[in-house]
């Protein structure tokens, strides 16, 4: 992991989801500013190049794994609030999915990327995360009868814009 | 990936879930035994070692990241067939996660074990992967506010057991 | 279908749920303004005039049909979003249901009216037939034991207010 | 609505749904055989023939409307006991839908057909007509930027087997 | 609480959601025996009589507050493995909900009763506490622009039959 | 119940979920300025002194009733408008729950308090109401094992601030 320089001054301050007797908490957000967020998140499922064949040929003709595999991770990015317990319910304004079929070190790989934006008090990095693991998660469940060996993988926040702790990318 | 052997022969006739024009569909398992089927999943995420310690900490005394983790991993191993469009919906009669702390060349890194049980027809792996996804994306929301380049990855299925495809681990 | 001059110059341009690489998403409406939106949507079910009179009977002293399907309609408004893919989100401000009894050629029909309202980014066209759509299939669950014929027709928007696409009613 | 002759002698006793005192309930299947199930709905949506043309363009190449409906509709067939009061939960098997576009007196026309089957105590004809339902309701979502006088018509059951009430086709 | 003599002998191996570690679990249910299980539950809320007396003219002509709880308990109960983190989930056979309208000591009071069956592995006393809450929160809802002082009250589980650890009634 | 004097003035007119014909509908509040508002809630669970120590046994150390509990609850806050049929959607700003232990005439209490927030057209009483409700419901199925008699009791508002009506604490 390229992690920058540690930060220990902010360490010991930051389990915001937990209140000063250490119990768990939705924070409140209420005097946050309401403005536009946007968060891009990526991850990928690795599989035998035979597999990857099997995603590929069914994008371009019948059998298209990638297609429903983007409708999940969409309606999953709406539901991410019911899934993660301390998550704001958002009003999200824009869900998008990309995928990119790759060869690696002789393994086949879907990328999938993840871009999320919403007008809200909190931001949409866990909605972006959401939409990618039930993206690949359902890319594995098509494609598990050929390949049961799938790893899903390198699932990480690239971008986050609006809000108080400022844009970055990474 | 410890990939085994590619296996071209069954690739052709894998996309189950497609029908033979290529349309998505829920697959027919009616004429399938209800047996005992099992499935345990892995996967972890990788953190400053300074973000570990403040997960360690809270399993000890307060702010018990894991212990919300685990309950929403549960929670979404329920849910999965509401979240993944071909899965069918099972009566699952036992859910179970682990987790294990780490330091590996020098990250930090929670692992997350789901184990998942049911009588039914068809295989429980996607409800352990759910699972350990869930369980994942919970501990990076919980711990955001700390470290924001945090990685969830290795996620995969490491044993399946019952049904007609037979017993097997990775 | 009392449709209105055909309009190509419109249609190549349309779909908008799909991104220029033919790809679905969740269109992104972060730039529109919340106004004051409303929907009104109508459909109905063709029964034995024999079926109508158990719903009628129903409402006056016992077995309220229609009183169970108006809070079927009412939940499922609420839910749109769930179902429909691409839809977004939206906070309704009011839903109301009404139903109307007639008879039409031979059959009993019962027609369904709902109202749907927000203050949002987006119409809210899709809720009010949804509300519609589920009133109607509620009805239909609650008397085929009776008449297994039953048929749901003529579900359209009636009518639109707010947002850029201007009024209309039809 | 080609109805057969009207059964006054069952329809007396035939709203279920209701106990002895006209109030709703979740009916008592339990002393029912879990036995194999299967129902066939049907339903369409008429449009202009411009907008059927963009349907059918998308189904070839890019914009694929109909692959988006048939996983809205497979997904909302294992939601139906949450949308319609008084169903039971079932373990659907098997969900599959087709469509069919056609040219009928001057509308455009997406014919939708959807198969639903279970091993369970009670039928699934609910649940083929919510498929269906959903399914047309995300055609008319993803094609209403250009047709807003979409109609959804003719929804009902066509096919029903298994159970004590026997097998019937209409 | 009429409570029977305490049981200390089988106290300290009970928390039984809980594994050998303390961590929670959702229990193995999978070798337990699928019988025909039943559990009632009863709860009340308490309101002025004036409140009380809304109630009532509403079940005779409009405003059917109790018809609306009586639906929203029962479709809360097949929702209860979704609520309640550690249940397994059930395909419940039968849920019946009554109330009882009683005046006592000055106050009005709405009771109301749940229950629940299912041919499972585990017992429904949570759907039958759940529909009950459920119902009495929409109890609550309905009449609260009239009476914000009301109170739910009592709810506990009466009798339950089925499973190893036989019947009772309390 | 210590009700304050009755108010017959504003009860002829107050059964608001209901229109002009006694009709449910989810009530018109486009035109209610979305204000802060903020709402707490109370309520207990009454069981044998024995089986209180076993919760808080748990809390100390592991077994952790209470941590689940408080999870459960702040994840029902978010979908109290799917339960309660009438209860308009709402995008909340905060959740948080706190437990007291507590022996009160021979029993074992634990006492729940919710405290909701948000910044919108409707108060947030039935949120905090629903909190409490799934709160108590966990933890009498983490400890039905060991006390099958437990009561849940004595759920109400406590405070309401923000919105047209006024603030008010009971």
């Amino acid at each position: 992991m390229s992690s920058p320089a540690p930060d220990p001054s902010r360490a010991d301050a930051v389990l915001t989801h937990f209140d000063a007797q250490g119990q768990a908490h939705m924070v409140d957000v209420g005097a946050k500013a309401a403005t536009h967020r946007r968060a891009v998140a990526t991850g990928c499922i690795r599989m035998r190049p035979a597999t990857l064949e099997l995603v590929e040929s069914g994008t371009a003709k019948k059998g298209d794994v990638l297609g429903v595999a983007r409708i999940a991770g969409i309606m999953a990015a709406k539901r991410t609030s019911e899934l993660i317990p301390l998550c704001h319910p958002l009003a999200l304004t824009r869900v998008a999915i990309e995928f990119d079929l790759q060869r690696i070190a002789g393994d086949g790989v879907v990328q999938c990327s993840a871009t999320v934006e919403t007008l809200g008090q909190t931001g949409v990095e866990m909605e972006a995360l959401t939409a990618v693991q039930v993206a690949l998660l359902t890319v594995y469940d098509m494609c598990k009868a050929a390949d049961k060996h799938m790893v899903m993988t390198d699932v990480r926040v690239r971008e986050k814009r609006g809000g108080k702790s400022g844009d970055w990318s990474a």
